[in-house]
């Protein structure tokens, strides 16, 4: 504990004040493997957090093909490589064939800088939708679609943020279709408030499964109809995959769980299983047009290492059966999560797909009142019991759990049993 | 070559067209080794060109490093972990005592974007001086910057591009002192015309050595100058020091070659050696009043690997004394090239500090007439002789030279001997 206080001062005199930390104990991890982080005391915490180990902490596969690429070649894409060839074929067959190139960058920031660009050359517009609980990213550019984070160059007249759909808690108790036209009006709305201010429509960015919102259960026909409109508009549909692509919601992509097939997606976060690698992924004429005319080089985009660990990484998904392993375990978690809603007043809701799940907790399940205070409780309380995890959502109430893909049944058991536990120790304190 | 073909095909229809690629004939790199790169049919190059491993190609103890903390973890900066502390006090050490924080992100780019927000934040300014003919990385607000490449969403009017300070084609024959104030002046303007637009002024970034304009000789006192024009209208200095920095100049930092420390500044291409890594390093207070208003998060900027294969590179290039060789060698090559000047016409100027060399072409030398369809024939005609290099400058009349740190004496007797040939058969020709 005197080190981890040495370690906080440590980081606020070289890094600033206000760099983000997880818990009020903060964790000092020193190893993982697999679904295991081990701290500096040796501990072991199960990571129900950490989507970007998507193949489990330092796969030995995935290490092995970066070491042995790291000791052979790292240089740019202006000389040719077979890496970059090998693994942009072998991803672009896990996607619609409408989606037929790929641009590689670093970061989840960069991809999502890099769509808007493609779709606003693309279209001549300027306007894009975004929802009104969201996050893409920290450039600029990106921030302006950050409506978590206010940025301090305030929102332009170019942004219109919609409600994400929330079938949860539904305005005016709407159901089914009512509910998801109600909602996908909303983007009707935005658009023709884009027409009436003189600002040409570009397109929609959102995250397909809305993981920042809270993972809601999104209205049937609600994609459908709401990218209908963004499509008879002449705009395009971006869906930022960072955070649902590969895997996580047992599809390979996010936008499988609604069928609507994107114009441009972006990835990141779990593509390189760590290592800095992002990418967009398109309908070629979308990306032959922006290349065109605009001279996109990105240093370390596209290296030889960054492709070796990414085709790693796919090749340990396929090898392993994990897309299957996040839909067969993800549902086990889900039955598991409603179980414990039978029991736990304080869980109003159970979302997610695969294994990417949204705990929703309230005060008062009729209604429906957000619980901010006791998910942060609970968070902490679990980091204690050694289970990783996080909350989001517009009110902070929703914990956030996104395990790696190799999670296992075993590994449900101990998350289920440990927040049973602390959800009832809560109760009784209460 | 037809296994090129199918490469240049392949890349074409997975990457898109427009892709840039060095060289007539593109070159298929296949391995690393200090200053040598090898082909696929195991012909061997001298790497004139490659700063970003800026160590060697595949240095082992940066491979170990990289290496030894995959296997262990790679987590982000929301748990502790010592790695970054450590990496940041190490290369905070380097600086002058006034820049004592640092915020790590993974690209050049990323960098440059977090820089201007920063200087924004801070200065409540929106407009922002660069040179007219620069490149600063490829996000939408950093594109602003781009005067070789201009954005198809065009300039804003908070983008004030001055010329970049040129002893060699000096206007009106001016000199010394003169011709600083000259170029100087021509900052004071951009400041003076911001504040006729009512835009209030945010500050100045350029490169230190301006390697993108061509590496000019610096006049004497214009840097003292401008800054101090940009610092009495309340502006801050960035140095985008990605291409400059760590050892470059045979300098630590390129700002070394003028002496004027600046407010904020950038890191990128060499910092990792090839792995993506990037920071900001500045003057605490002004890192500090951002991150206390702006929540800043990169998922991959600061990781453990990151950081220890960052801090391999800072320990190469001091226990193999790279800064000191980058000024040894780098007098040694730039006197070889004077030599060729004297033989050569063609060789209107060669410029450059350290191991970063510019030697600028010209069809005349009285009128000192840029040169580039030479410039081009010549990198070409290298490249078959197997020495890679580039071009650049506002006409890309350039020849671009920035061989990895550990150039040696021989290395460099190979390059200008063989340059001597290509410029000799190149007459013969002509």
């Amino acid at each position: 504990m005197a080190h981890t206080q040495t370690l906080l001062e440590k980081r606020e005199r070289l890094l600033g004040p206000g760099n983000p930390l997880f818990y009020e104990k903060p964790v000092h991890l020193v190893r993982g493997e697999g679904v295991w982080l081990f701290d500096a005391d040796g501990q072991r915490y199960l990571d129900c957090y950490n989507n970007v180990p998507c193949v489990g902490h330092c796969h030995p596969r995935v290490v092995d093909r970066l070491c042995q690429q790291a000791k052979l070649l790292n240089t740019h894409t202006r000389y040719l490589h077979e890496n970059i060839l090998d693994y942009a074929e072998k991803l672009l067959s896990k996607f619609d064939a409408s989606l037929d190139r790929v641009m590689l960058a670093c970061t989840g920031s960069e991809a999502n800088e890099l769509a808007l660009r493609v779709a606003r050359f693309n279209t001549g517009g300027e306007g894009v939708i975004c929802t009104n609980a969201t996050y893409h990213g920290n450039t600029r550019a990106v921030a302006q679609l950050n409506s978590i984070f206010e940025p301090f160059e305030g929102y332009g007249d170019d942004i219109r943020m919609v409600p994400w759909p929330d079938a949860y808690r539904a305005p005016d108790g709407l159901q089914g279709e009512a509910l998801a036209d109600a909602y996908a009006g909303k983007v009707r709305e935005a658009i023709e408030s884009f027409d009436q201010a003189g600002i040409r429509f570009a397109g929609m960015i959102v995250c397909p499964i809305f993981a920042n919102e809270g993972l809601p259960a999104i209205p049937p026909g609600y994609m459908q109809k709401a990218i209908g409109y963004v499509r008879d508009a002449g705009g395009l549909y971006i869906a930022d995959e960072v955070q649902a692509g590969f895997g996580r919601t047992g599809n390979w992509w996010g936008h499988q769980v609604t069928g609507v097939v994107p114009d441009i997606l972006t990835l990141g976060k779990p593509m390189g299983a760590g290592h800095p690698i992002s990418g967009v992924v398109a309908r070629g004429e979308l990306i032959d047009h922006y290349r065109k005319h605009e001279m996109y080089f990105n240093t370390f985009g596209g290296n030889p290492v960054s492709c070796a660990v990414a085709e790693a990484v796919l090749d340990v998904i396929e090898d392993e059966r994990l897309v299957e392993n996040a839909a067969s375990v993800g549902r086990y978690v889900f039955d598991g999560f409603r179980g414990l809603q039978e029991k736990h007043d304080i869980i109003g809701d159970v979302r997610g797909n695969g294994l990417f799940f949204g705990i929703y907790l309230v005060t008062d399940r009729r209604r429906k009142t957000p619980a901010p205070a006791e998910t942060k409780r609970i968070v902490n309380r679990l980091r204690e019991k050694h289970i990783l995890m996080s909350n989001i959502g517009e009110h902070d109430n929703v914990l956030k759990l996104r395990p790696p893909l190799c999670f296992s049944t075993d590994n449900a058991d101990q998350l289920i049993g440990t927040l049973d536990d602390v959800l009832s120790s809560l109760q009784e304190q209460v």
